[in-house]
């Protein structure tokens, strides 16, 4: 069983401040405001997942980029032919993820989820694989039947903006009380010299049913479909661009690389100045209808050519760059930042910009928070680094508490849960320095945990 | 009260050993070699601040911008019409620097300056506004008196390069014994593309009764007022700089900026060229007349146009940038890097050249000495990443020990015992892990506290 | 005498935890695959060290950089007229390295290594030097007796890609079991514009008996030389580029720009091209033969001119700068990165891209292995740092263990010992939190000290 007061500070003062920090918070609902988790689990009433491989390993590509980097080929680790010889394989390899946030999400979820108690390794495989299998038919383990079990209160998945939201919509009718909302996610529509581009414009133009014809149409095909996802409760849009450039561009110009890309000979100077134009206009959208604007640029995606070719995206060859926000993001803030209806909330993967452009940002302008340490950084020491960087700056409230991020749902409440020890033992650390009271830590880590993310995201 | 053993690790050797060392460096007299307190309260041998808002709050950016950010507009925040009414405004967002340094500073100022024992908060606001008002009217509370409480050796201003000193001169005709020294402050003259500058340098020329009609009357006009300003017993020089390049420019394209300049119609690209030829050229002024040069480069100030625009600068809208230290500063160090009377300190808001290009510099070149953590890393955190990277690349004896950077006077002993406790916690750690003996952390303890600075700023 | 549980956390359950790892992994074989060791002073089965100051000083350049920032010159620093007096100058400035790595390893040196107890400083200074004087000329203080002393079981030489290893096939000659292997260090052949170049490839014609006319002769004289250096032993192919940048050149552009190099007509960018397609050539030639390609950029050597010019390289002016790997590394990842002969280790200085590019790229990439850290972060808080940025992300197994990187043979056991120290704290610190076990902690351990570098360098 885990120990009630795994990872906080043995030193007595400390684990005791912590642990009366922790009982305040550990039962507040969950509030998901960024994953991956597929709607349609919840659409069908008696989703079951079909196997632990596929569940807990395929889904997710922290892992499997850890287990290909150790040799396991994609072919093996992509496959459906042989689900428990892939956990058999992936068992062998789990001490590869010691003292790694998988480790420790799979360490919780294993046990405290479906009470598999001994450590996974090859001779554990087959019962492990067993006892999951088994958990996974019982009604208990339904998708629905996990997200009332895991008190979440909200879940946000993420969605192209061209989406019909046929599950979204599926759930809502089936008068299921579990509150599964859609985010819009655009940026694939901005990428104009990318050969899916076209077909994207399409899919807009369908849901949408507006005719793009130019950029007018473009956008009020945009946002049509940006009041559809608020219809059925989106709070967010979410984007991702390769550079954080952010200024406009004269109309004429912009039509006028529109049509290039319309025509399919928009080149890379066009793309970035029109992803650039379009960070100013998805932020002027916000500010107008309130879609929370999360944002985390500057990673190289499918950085492995040979990978993304045979494989598809999503491997875990994703690689961030350095990312320069405060000369970058000078026109959008000063346009947009002072704006009473409208958040930002920046991710980031640099972690050098905390102190140095993200924390004052957040500490100046209304509408910027910072987001989550998320990603490659969604760890107890990235999280400690987080806190210890940003809050000093920023303060406790220019930030935006927790997202999991995640693709599998059995993992969301070990991923909280790490967030909300990280977040009590780090206030349990200013406690017992004089620096807050315990009544302070406690406040400041419910609204960590829960209140912080309500109130940016508009929950 | 606050507690005697705030902020030391709770570890009992650790925290004995802290309170060991804090207890030999307490007391010693605050060496404050960089600051912003305005000299004229000390010229008038009678001055008394007129309310709690406009000195804990108002004149403090750090604060506006907090308060700012959660939807107190600067309006309200820089009226004059309502002290108490503002106050009230503040307690009731004083939640907001839970955790930050601000916090810990008002905490100490509020008990250890004016006696004020309970939290700040809406409910506290109007008693802690009528006690503290009655203080400050008390004899004790004038800015002489509380110069001589505060135990403080020396105190710098800063000063524009222009400035004729007159409250500098009145406080030694006065015969008052407090040290306060101006610091020449000469950044504004380099921007030779503001529209403010031709008014600046006609004041230059008047308080140094050059006439300034080429640049080698600039030169000499900024000579003589470093004279002038050693002569009031100024010890440094401050420069701020939008980018960190230096090197010498040919005698004739200096004159032709100049006299671009001069009519008017200097560009960006001449303001760029003149400001790295000027950095060289305060370096050499430097070796030549001992003024030490602290230089703190690449923030971006007055980020909000509309702001700025409105209510003018210092509102805590200057965002750092990233800064590249090796190539930009290698023609100044190869000219003056190894000038016995040059001393180089360089500040800096961008942690990631800390190790990377900051401390290998400071723990090579026998001018360069690292600047405090100051500015948005004045903070517990923030002096704990300063002196885990720089220490042990640079040493303890290539730092400089603290400045406290302040425009509120009464804020000063926070700010020293914040980097003293600090300073202590750290030492007390390597000493209980057998890294340094006791009498070496009280003896390091000391150098950061008060001899490191008295020696690199010639005090 | 060093106390036993020196640099281990004071929490009493944390030291516990600490002092049993430590024990198991303390007495492991040195396995040192990269320094700067003169292979000749083993070559010579007699040969002693002549004096303290040329070996505990004169060789470090780390010391070196921290007497001339403090206005010891380096003509007396560098001189060998009276190292006594030298010393006695030396000693006079150990404060100075308190808290550093440097002054760590010269109290272990001295104590665990020469049984030197009282501390160094002016008054210890001349009872010091005889001290170490006599033991250096006992028989158990040959360069054969220490190395077999020390317990190491692979020493890594550094060596010019043109050298004749005599020393190397000396020892093996000689019969003495010591394991003293060379490293392949081809960085000096790329700098196309540099005035040595012409000398050092007629070096290289004559050591591997390739008449150097073009491009592909001097690629075969290269691969040539390190199936000679793998003859005797090598493992590993060292490069220190100016830059990270690795493309491919069309064969006609990198023939017109080798023949403008032999006609000494090259430019500075000609070398840049140049060295991006040779960091490419020479991860082909490592996926082909098998060395380990140990890479450190970004580094400006010999910063300071006028001392390059007055007494040469390594006197500690080499200035770390920034690094960009993510952009930089993708054609030769995409083209290597994947290989299963292939072995990459990054060394970097620029510790921002830690968990921003270098521990998402080991962590992915089956060739990429993080270095240690090493330089200017060879340190207790440099090795926390990396520690704590890079094992979350990467995991344990794609990081590379140790390297001491030293020109001091004496120094190597306190460098290894103040590793193991670190990684076990570490540990000790992750046990005590409950996210791996005793058993788990001293199985990493282990990989760090001992079977990680084992493996990655292929001892």
């Amino acid at each position: 069983m885990l120990s009630p007061d795994r990872f906080f500070d043995p030193e007595p003062t400390h684990k005791t401040a912590a642990l009366e920090i922790y009982e305040a918070i550990k039962a507040l609902p969950i509030l998901s405001p960024h994953g991956h988790v597929d709607p349609a689990i919840f659409s069908n009433p008696n989703y079951h997942f079909s196997n632990p491989y596929q569940l807990l390993v395929q889904s997710d590509h922290y892992i499997l980029r850890m287990l290909f980097s150790h040799g396991v080929p994609y072919e093996q680790l992509l496959s459906d032919t042989d689900p428990e010889g892939n956990w058999q394989t992936f068992c062998e390899h789990f001490y590869l993820f010691r003292a790694t946030p998988s480790g420790l999400w799979l360490d919780y979820t294993l046990q405290e989820v479906f009470g598999f108690e001994p450590p996974l390794n090859s001779h554990t495989a087959a019962q492990a694989y067993a006892f999951i299998t088994d958990k996974l038919a019982q009604p208990a383990f339904s998708a629905r039947s996990l997200f009332k079990q895991f008190n979440i209160e909200v879940l946000a998945t993420t969605d192209p903006a061209y989406d019909k939201l046929s599950h979204h919509q599926a759930i809502i009718e089936s008068g299921w009380q579990g509150r599964i909302i859609p985010t819009f996610r655009a940026d694939s529509l901005v990428k104009i010299t990318d050969p899916h581009w076209l077909g994207q414009l399409s899919a807009l133009s369908a849901a949408s049913k507006v005719d793009i014809i130019d950029y007018n149409s473009f956008i009020r095909a945009l946002e049509k479909q940006r009041e559809f996802f608020k219809s059925l409760g989106a709070v967010a849009c979410d984007l991702s661009f390769p550079k954080t450039s952010a200024f406009t561009l004269p109309d004429s110009t912009v039509e006028a690389i529109f049509q290039k890309a319309l025509a399919s000979s928009a080149n890379t100077a066009n793309q970035e100045q029109f992803a650039a134009h379009m960070m100013m206009t998805f932020a002027r959208m916000s500010s107008e209808d309130g879609l929370v604007m999360m944002m985390h640029n500057d990673v190289y995606r499918n950085y492995d050519s040979a990978l993304f070719t045979r494989f598809g995206p999503d491997l875990g060859f994703d690689i961030p760059r350095q990312v320069e926000y405060t000369r970058n993001l000078l026109p959008l803030l000063n346009a947009f930042g002072k704006h009473p209806k409208f958040n930002l909330v920046l991710f980031c993967l640099d972690e050098s910009a905390y102190t140095r452009e993200l924390a004052p940002l957040a500490g100046a302008y209304p509408a910027v928070k910072l987001g989550a340490p998320w990603w490659y950084q969604d760890s107890w020491q990235g999280m400690q680094r987080y806190l210890n960087a940003v809050i000093e700056i920023a303060g406790v409230y220019n930030t935006s508490g927790f997202v999991d991020d995640t693709r599998n749902l059995v993992s969301i409440p070990a991923r909280h849960d790490l967030w909300r020890r990280a977040a009590t033992n780090w206030l349990a650390g200013l406690k017992v320095r004089g620096m807050i009271s315990q009544v302070e830590a406690i406040e400041i880590a419910t609204a960590l945990a829960y209140n912080l993310a309500k109130q940016v995201y508009k929950l």
